[in-house]
């Protein structure tokens, strides 16, 4: 397999990314010596063909990711939100739900205006939203491809270097990609029969986020699985084989309900009760609740 | 390559199959003999594994349909929308571009309102949707998986073989699938090494659309191709091969301000002006005003 420092010599960046990374740099800047968080949310792409037509994606919505964002302001982090664009975001998610426009009513022919019955709920929503942006304590940068992602996750963790930062990966990152150099350069004709995809491993990242980018950090990771014998061994491994704090094992068909916060000495499973989501307590405020406590004893070296 | 009789046997329908197609029906009784236009919108996924995490997905953003569904309303026409899940849909699209909640702001502590400098813009569209939906003049039906788009297409089709009927598909449609019978169960592992995967021909419902389920019906095609010289020969096969109206052709990176309206003996190309674009004028809106006469001619056996 490759390494990561090949991948990044071969693949260069994306346009964007000075300009993304600078932001990333002056937000980091301003919150010196504050908790901050980097959230990493949404899937990936692989293009298969170089003018990108088709691509292999992995599945996420963005749920994770976007509702723990909330949960972090809440918490008193900065939150830099790096998701896939498209997927969801942090307080927008409540407006795009069900129909965006069903929630919205015509004023005296010349305003708009979100429905009374939905205000209730919208409005300490939005509210966060605007105080979250005026005060500066969140930034979000999309991404699309998988290269898109390994550029923004590298550039962020190296300024993320310290006991303060939380590094929160959630992101549904692709284990396999096509390298440019042996794409198609047309979109592949059906009359030339089913296509042979040769898919090429990933790097893994994991060590250099833990021994070189973010040495100093509190690092989450997160484990998708659908074989629920192979959840909790793999979440060890992954502990052991990286030295990082903490794995959130989760099942796919369980994951909005049940998670396992896996370290290296403890397992606690969390659960949603039937009347915690009546109450509308979603799972990420108890995951992100539990993740701020041990980051303080983290921070504090207990 | 299996046909398509053979796909349907062996693929059962997706679970709101019924309700959704019950949907249509219901929409075709209240609108016979007026215009109707079916129309396909986003792409489809092929999962890789049965219980998705994966899956190759078609570049889509919906922009082509749901554009095109605003400008079939405001021709007169009821219009059925088959969209790809999160993909762009009418009238919410001006909504959701750029950022929706910096287009909102809190009044008085206790309503939400569209920022007055936006609300020229978004209340006509609104007042739009709102008339569609109040004058049932407009349904959407979500689908996610080529599976799911197969059925809703074969279902709607048939049930539109009238000569009022336009059916346009718009949706950017794999030609690759994996049957279920050979997915994975679980999530592929990376240290079984970078997976080979089998791709199937989907088997070509074009020719079924038109000799079988919309025989009557004005039927117009999409190609999308990176190659110009591939496009204008590749369309001029599709009519002679399924004996259809028209193929809309464009190429990747000019789609948004040029397309060739094809026919079996006129080529019509259509370019966007720098002046329409400065006035807001969308492509679609020429695409939809030309099929309408065409249509029209169609409709009387011009």
């Amino acid at each position: 397999m490759e390494t990561h420092e090949e991948f990044y010599n071969t693949h260069p960046p994306p346009l964007n990314y000075e300009n993304d990374i600078t932001k990333v740099e002056n937000f980091v800047r301003c919150h010196k010596n504050e908790k901050i968080v980097l959230i990493t949310s949404g899937g990936t792409t692989v293009p298969i063909e170089q003018n990108t037509v088709r691509f292999v994606d992995n599945f996420s919505a963005g749920t994770r990711g976007s509702a723990s964002a909330e949960y972090f302001l809440d918490a008193g982090y900065a939150v830099i939100f790096i998701y896939r664009s498209k997927s969801l975001e942090p307080f927008v998610r409540h407006f795009v739900n069900d129909s965006l426009l069903d929630k919205l009513e015509i004023k005296n022919n010349k305003s708009i205006q979100v429905k009374e019955d939905k205000v209730e709920k919208l409005l300490p929503l939005l509210k966060k939203y605007k105080d979250a942006k005026a005060s500066n304590k969140f930034i979000s940068i999309p991404f699309t491809t998988l290269i898109d992602y390994m550029w923004l996750l590298r550039g962020s963790c190296m300024l993320l270097d310290s006991k303060y930062c939380l590094i929160y990966l959630a992101a549904a990152v692709s284990d396999f990609y096509i390298p440019p150099s042996e794409m198609a350069e047309h979109k592949l004709q059906s009359k030339d029969g089913p296509p042979v995809m040769t898919l090429h491993l990933v790097p893994k990242v994991m060590k250099a986020v833990t021994h070189n980018w973010s040495r100093q950090a509190y690092i989450v990771s997160f484990k998708l699985e659908t074989d629920s014998m192979l959840l909790e061994t793999k979440s060890k491994d992954a502990l052991h084989k990286y030295k990082h704090q903490l794995v959130i094992g989760n099942l796919l068909h369980s994951r909005k309900y049940n998670v396992k916060l896996i370290s290296p000495n403890d397992i606690e499973d969390i659960l949603v009760t039937d009347t915690n989501k009546k109450n509308g307590i979603e799972i990420e405020k108890i995951i992100v609740n539990k993740i701020k406590t041990k980051h303080d004893e983290f921070i504090n070296n207990i």
